[in-house]
């Protein structure tokens, strides 16, 4: 997307062929900062440090990881060393041991001196793999919206709520719950983004409010707690979040919150969709509030918060009573009955289980593949 | 209520009997600094700077600060100046206004001589009907955990959700959402209150988590977005809050966000309780949402944040996105049909109109009085 009118990604080749460039995520809002990645080393510390984030940023940066390892010493040793390294960074993300895993299987058998072009070539292509799929969200999105502004008549403004940051700065560009916006607001229909700050770790007023901002979307922060009020006086047309993880039945595991908005949305009669990557689909569970653990995370996520004086220096503050104790659950379950539909790169499907098993028959758990399919399928 | 083993009003006389002490709330929760108020202009200081706040306090801080200006100049000229003084310090506050109109009524027709002593008279009074209609909700309270308590069996801990501060530092003892929690832990039950921060000004985490804590009620702090998860998991047995206007009809307007907690309460079947001074429920204004307007308050209220820095300074951050506009509005709109009961110094009573007028017929709208009742109505 455009940072003060300059096309970027959240990755990209350097000219050199060799090193890649990433934008520094650990100092949003306040500095937008390009850091260079010269050795695989540099990879890891960047996923480990959360320089980046985003399950398919962090994929797609774990793959260039493991190229510029094969540049520098494309033996098996290194390459084991390359997996290794770079699965310790963040072990439970999915897509981290999935894009490892790729290279791993499509590196092992090559030659030497194969490997690093080869590396190189599937790093990009994950990377353009990773922004068509949103930009079929974009596209299967932007119909929705191009609905609700026709319905309100020429002129008039969309106003969309978003929780968290399922933003380009998540993945490679687009992002999956912003797609939609963006392609929306470059088609010329008037948008206008409520986005929720997003406690604690505050994605919202940190991420999204900088991404839409510098691509020129109009939108406003809002504390998470307003939404409720705002739908009740119509001032919210849609909402779209993204989605960590999605049932076979369409509930939703997101940030903390989202079940909140969902619940409002209900009642306001606001439309609810999530914009998600289909390979999040876990095919494998039914119940998203009894089947999904649900992570708890350090207190000082919320105790503590960081931003910038007055003077300009990062500083961290503490805003709880001293010695109470505090919670900080990241993730909350949205059941299928509160989501109007979920919007996929294959298309806009109902979050339902007959539904999902009809657009995704090939991924249904029971469902009857040909026989070389199966076998892809467990490779 | 207790601070480390000791007993505390939020507003009390001195032993010289002329100088009162108040609580300094501006520097919570990382400061516990006791203020001592000489003058009416001190008094009037405190009001406009919220070193103290809360509807109920700020009325007893006013009424302190006529008889404190009646202790230097007890002319009429001095009550009309301390009367002026204190309005002006927070014009919208329904309180501030009650207790100047009810001091200077008292006052204005005494000899001189007389109106010291009967003013500090007269606030003591005003100080101590807010401790018992508070004390009232507390006990009427106090069953509705009892009755949740002997559902879960001896032992079982109670958990109570909360949202913002209606606790006794918005008072001048007790609070009124807190007043049943403290009420219920005196009495030897199990509790534990899961405090909603309370996004943007952060009164849970800065304010109740701090009055709990030191009243040793076991309490977390959480994110405003948690609570509909921790219902979700059986996690909590009942909410209640406070309320700044409730409507003939039962609507509630109360801290943004409390809508929100009241829907996640309804999805999953725990009871939602309002704890109200009956003085606070206006029976001329029927449709809450659409009838009552919704302050918005300024936006760096949430785009800037001020707490405690490693090194012991109060410090404020900026946490949002660089020229992203920021919306604050300070209130929302609980409809009736999501409230259980409220819980009211006469009784708890169902957030009904019939209820509500049975309950308080003496102030129900249309409802036929004596004719001296009527006068005293309109004095």
């Amino acid at each position: 997307m455009l940072v003060d009118g300059k096309p970027y990604r959240t990755i990209w080749l350097n000219e050199d062929g060799r090193s890649v460039n990433i934008i520094d995520q650990t100092r949003f809002p306040h500095v937008f900062s390009i850091v260079t990645l010269r050795s695989m080393k540099a990879a890891a510390v960047a996923i480990r440090t959360m320089q980046v984030r985003g399950a398919p940023l962090i994929g797609a940066t774990a793959a260039y990881g493991v190229a510029l390892q094969m540049a520098e010493d494309p033996s098996d040793g290194g390459l084991d060393h390359a997996c290794r390294t770079l699965m310790a960074t963040r072990p439970t993300a999915v897509n981290l041991r999935w894009a490892i895993d790729e290279m791993r299987t499509l590196l092992k058998d090559l030659p030497r001196d194969k490997r690093s072009a080869r590396a190189y070539a599937r790093a990009a292509e994950i990377c353009d793999e990773d922004v068509a799929i949103c930009a079929a969200i974009g596209r299967n999105g932007l119909e929705i919206v191009r609905g609700i502004a026709a319905r309100k008549g020429p002129g008039a403004t969309v106003n969309i709520l978003t929780h968290c940051n399922a933003g380009w700065l998540a993945t490679v560009d687009w992002g999956t719950a912003t797609a939609p916006i963006y392609m929306a607001h470059d088609a010329g229909i008037p948008v206008h983004v409520w986005v929720d700050e997003t406690r604690p770790r505050n994605q919202g007023a940190a991420l999204t409010a900088w991404e839409l901002g510098r691509h020129g979307v109009p939108h406003t922060v809002i504390p998470d707690n307003s939404g409720g009020h705002l739908m009740q006086h119509g001032q919210v047309d849609m909402v779209i979040v993204g989605t960590d993880r999605t049932t076979a039945s369409g509930d939703v595991c997101n940030k903390i919150g989202t079940y909140l908005k969902a619940l409002a949305a209900r009642d306001n009669d606001v439309p609810f969709y999530v914009a998600l990557p289909s390979p999040t689909i876990d095919f494998t569970i039914d119940d998203g509030v009894r089947e999904i653990p649900i992570e708890e995370r350090a207190g000082e996520e919320v105790s503590k918060i960081c931003g910038l004086t007055r003077d300009g220096r990062i500083e961290t503050v503490s805003i709880v009573a001293d010695g109470s104790p505090v919670a900080n659950h990241a993730f909350d379950v949205t059941p299928a009955r509160l989501i109007t539909a979920l919007i996929t790169e294959r298309g806009v499907v109902a979050a339902d289980k007959d539904a999902l098993s009809e657009m995704f028959p090939e991924r249904a758990v029971g469902a009857v593949l040909p026989s070389h399919e199966k076998e892809a399928g467990a490779a």
